[in-house]
Order: structure tokens, then C-alpha cells, then sequence
């Protein structure tokens, strides 16, 4: 039986020398598609992507025009926009990379709500900046206006910045397990998934505007979906303590206790590699395999040769 | 077995007293799918809607902030960013008729690629118009640039058209049909789909900038999934001949066979009704039973008590 994998992939991985036109997009995406198809012979395969930078140009352009005859789409929705605009470059990607190795594969995109908890705390101190920059007035006018909190970001101007709340549920998990299961690849929980959590008494399901990070939402899926691998591809081949210092030093297979002593000891600065890190020590502990490597390194990583492997 | 159906439903169906903000949508959505929900335990159900306003917001947005650093995208991609949106509200207001009937019953909404022939006629005479009005200078600017086509459109403005070649498959049907046959209910071939050719040579699937009709789509869909029956959801009960005037009659059960004659003797003014009865008329030839009624009549028009029944 083969091995099935969840592989978080992210959104500023298909946007390379600051190219952001669809055009641009597209050509990465190929080139992931070619990546991703050749492990189809060995692995059942979901992609989660991440979607930063393509939901920040749907914001800026909802936001700019935001007039009475065309209203901005909330955040909600503008992700789940972003899934079918991503979902769909890397569908035709992969699609054509099986094409070009005359293969029969199917892939395909599902739309994906993920459940966050309302009473997650990050709902009280939202900290993930989205959207455009405004100036201090501006800002300060559009919160009052739609209910936003607005912070100053590092000088650089204002902008609003909303709830960061984990993960707990995924809607569309079964379907996503028979198309896995049927040898389709899923394109799933596309930028950490579409926020959603559910109405206290009547249990109905509510978009929320919040960014869940898409490291814990592909994990929850490898979870759900009963996955035997979680990769976290990023931009580096393996998770390194002392990273950019002259004492770095890669790491290559660890447990999860191990890996969370190092996290406790400091070795790791606060930023896009310590999600990753708690994704994957997440996974282990469940008893899979947790990867962290690059897209180059993805192949030989899963076979053991390459990548940070971190196990129960 | 349960019969299996494909419904087509109007993008115009979620706007209703002029109301396009997203709550407003929802709301709609929320009502179209408590109908819906109810049709799941005598029906496996596929829902392909349309996608026309909401796409035509995307595009306004994107082409009123088009920057180098948040370029506007295509149209084959807004149309993939309108499945993800309209296919996660119509997803979440079935998911929550569903938990008020205190079912299980499950929904997913594929991303979805519909392929168009290059060589169809219709990319040598673009007739439908998209986006935003320009003025003469503006439009002629952009066509320039962009190699759009503009056409004047009815006094109002000027504006992009482009074509509207017919359906000939659909990249994700295996997809849809696992799904659907897993008791799943599937929203597919959202706006017509995203429109893709394949290369001549190295036939490779890629998108290109057109619009397919809806209704067209869905029959297609239809077919290639083995339905029973497609309904055309339309904003009257019945197709009628001689509409709007005072020999304005309603047709009940009709053969393809007659209402082929009718059109040909010219009974039906050129509009959006044609495309929905030319839909029904091929599925009806292939077998299957065509339906054209409004969302209030869906049900009864399936007991064959209500709407314009078309037959073989």
C-alpha cells in the first residue's frame, strides 16, 4: 500500500524574484507540478498550500475599489477565492506534469473550511498584519468603519491585523480522504483554509475573518486524513539551531521530545520556522513521520537521505 | 438507486433586490440551500452554477488596482477565484441545512477546468462583454495593450468582449463523479468553468480568457457524469412561447424533437432562455430527461408536477 502524504507548501514558494503576475505564478507552479507528479508512482499525495501573498493582492485590489455596486469581499471570502485561483495553477500544473509522463493521474482542488475555536485566545490579541498599508488616519478611520484592529507595523506604516487561531477541524475532511483514496491527488486547506467556527447553540458553521497558519492546518489534515507523512517544503533543505549565526548547524533525523527541547533552549528565533517546527513535533507525537526540507530536496528527504526528519 | 442530477442555478439567483455585498449573498445561498438539502435523500446532487455578477466584481476590482507590485489577473483565473467563492457559500449553507435537518450529509465544491476547442468559431467573434464600462479612448488604450477585444455596449459604454466557445470536457469529471457516487453532494463547473484548450502538439491543458455558458457547462457535466436529468434553475416556472406577450403559454412536458421546431419556427426571442433549452434539448436527445422551472418549483418539477419537462 502506498504512503500518504500532506505536503504544506508555501504561498511565497510560487512567487519567485518578486515575479507576482499570474504569468509568473504559473511557471513555478509547473515546475512544483513536475515535482509533485513524479511521487505519485509511491505516495498518495494532498497539497496544502499557503496563500500570503496571492490573498494580500486580492485584499489590496477588494480594497481599493470598494465601492457601494462593488463591495470588498471580507477576508473569509477572499480566501476562499485565493484557493480557487492557486488551486487551479497547481491542478493544471500537475495535470500537465502527468500529462508529459503519460500518465492517467487525476488531481484535483477541493474548497476547504477549517474550524477554529471562537474562544481561541487569538481572537483577543490579533497579530497577523494583512492587507494593504495605511496612513495612521486612515487606518484609524477604517477600523471604526468595519470593526478592524489596526496596528502600526514596524515603521513601515498601519495596517490591520486580525486573530491567528489554531486549527481544529476541517469540513470537507471525508471528501478529501475518498479522493486520496480513489489515487486522486487533493489540492486541500489552501492557505490554512477558509476560517470558519461553529455557532454555540445551533452548531451552524460561520466564516470568521482570521489567517489559521498553514503548517497546523496541513498538519490537522495529515491527522484527519489519516496521513503516514507531513512535510513542511520551505525555502531552506533542513531546520538548522544557531540559523545564521557561524555556530548553524543542520539537523537531520530527531524526536519530537528532542527537537522540543531545543525550541525551549532558544535555538530557534521566533518566525516562519518555529510553525513548522511545532507542526511537524505535532505530527510525531501522533506517531507519523513529520519532514521539514526544501522542494529540491522533497524526493530524497522522503526516502530518508535528506531534510530534517522528526519522528515520535 | 437515486436518480442523479445536475442543477444549473444562476449567478443572478444570489443577487436578489440589487444586493451584492457577500452577506447578502450568503443569505440567498443559505435559502437555495435548505432547498437543496432536501432534494439529498431521494437525489445524488451536483451543483454547477453561474458566475456572472460575481466574476464581473473580481474583474472590476482587479482591473481598477493594476499595479506592477499587485498586477490584475486573467480572466481564466478570476473565474477560478469565483468558484472559490461562490462554491464555499452555496458549500456552507448546504453544510448548514444539512445540520439543521440533523443530517450528515456531506458537501464539496471542485475546482473545476472546462476545456473548449480552440479552432471553435467563437474565438474569431467575441460577443460577451466583461468587466467595467470604459470610455472610447480608455478602451481602445486597453485592447492595446492588454490585446483585448472592446465592443460599444448598447449606449452604455464601452467594454471588453470576449468569446464564449461551447464545452467539450471537463478536466475533473472523474473527480465530481467519485464524490458524487460516495453520496457526497459535489458544486462543480462554477461560471461555466474555468476555460482551457489543449495544445495541439503536446496536448497540455491551458487556460485562455473566454466565458462558457453555464447552462451549456452543466449539460455537458450532465453527460459525462451519467445524470438523469439537468435542470436548468431559472427565475420562472416555466419555459413559455410567445413570452411577455398576451399569447404568452407555458409549456409543460415537450419531446426535444418539438421544441426544437419551436425554436425554429422562432417561438423564443434570442436571450437567456435560448441557451437554457438548447441545454435541455441535448440532454434530452442523449436520453435524459431536461428540466427548465425556478428554484420554488425545483422539487415538484422533479415529481414531474411542475416546470418544462423535456423529453427524447
Amino acid at each position: 500500500m502506498k504512503k500518504r502524504i500532506v505536503l504544506a507548501l508555501g504561498g511565497n514558494a510560487l512567487q519567485q524574484n518578486g515575479e507576482v503576475t499570474a504569468e509568473a505564478q504559473k511557471k513555478v507552479a509547473n515546475k512544483v507540478g513536475e515535482i509533485i507528479a513524479k511521487l505519485a508512482d509511491k505516495y498518495e499525495i494532498i497539497v496544502a498550500h499557503g496563500n500570503g501573498p496571492q490573498v494580500g493582492n486580492i485584499l489590496i485590489h477588494e480594497e481599493f475599489a470598494n465601492t457601494k455596486e462593488a463591495p470588498a469581499m471580507p477576508l473569509e471570502t477572499a480566501v476562499a477565492m485565493s484557493q480557487g485561483q492557486i488551486g487551479y495553477w497547481l491542478t493544471q500544473a500537475i495535470n500537465n506534469a502527468f500529462i508529459k509522463l503519460g500518465k492517467r493521474k487525476k488531481v484535483a482542488t477541493v474548497v476547504s473550511q477549517v474550524v477554529v475555536d471562537k474562544n481561541d485566545p487569538a481572537f483577543k490579541n490579533p497579530t497577523k498584519p494583512i492587507g494593504q498599508f495605511y496612513s495612521a488616519s486612515e487606518a484609524n478611520k477604517l477600523a471604526l468603519k468595519n470593526h478592524w484592529t489596526v496596528k502600526e507595523d514596524a515603521g513601515r506604516g498601519w495596517r490591520r491585523v486580525v486573530a491567528s487561531p489554531k486549527p481544529i477541524d476541517i469540513i470537507e475532511k471525508n471528501s478529501i480522504q475518498e479522493l486520496v483514496a480513489d489515487g486522486i491527488i487533493v489540492i486541500a486547506a489552501g492557505g490554512g483554509g477558509i476560517p470558519v467556527y461553529r455557532t454555540k447553540i445551533l452548531k451552524k458553521i460561520k466564516g470568521v475573518d482570521a489567517v489559521i497558519d498553514k503548517d497546523y492546518a496541513a498538519e490537522k489534515l495529515a491527522e484527519l486524513v489519516g496521513a503516514d507523512i507531513f512535510i513542511s517544503v520551505t525555502a531552506v533543505p533542513n531546520v538548522y539551531i544557531n540559523y545564521g549565526t557561524p555556530h548553524q548547524e543542520a539537523l537531520h533525523q530527531i524526536t519530537a521530545k528532542e527537537l522540543k527541547n531545543l525550541i525551549k533552549y532558544g535555538y530557534f528565533k521566533p518566525g516562519s520556522m518555529l510553525p513548522k517546527i511545532e507542526a511537524a513535533i505535532s505530527f510525531a507525537k501522533k506517531g507519523g513521520t513529520g519532514i521539514i526540507t526544501d522542494i529540491t530536496h522533497l524526493e530524497s528527504a522522503l526516502s530518508g537521505k535528506a531534510g530534517t526528519i522528526i519522528i515520535s
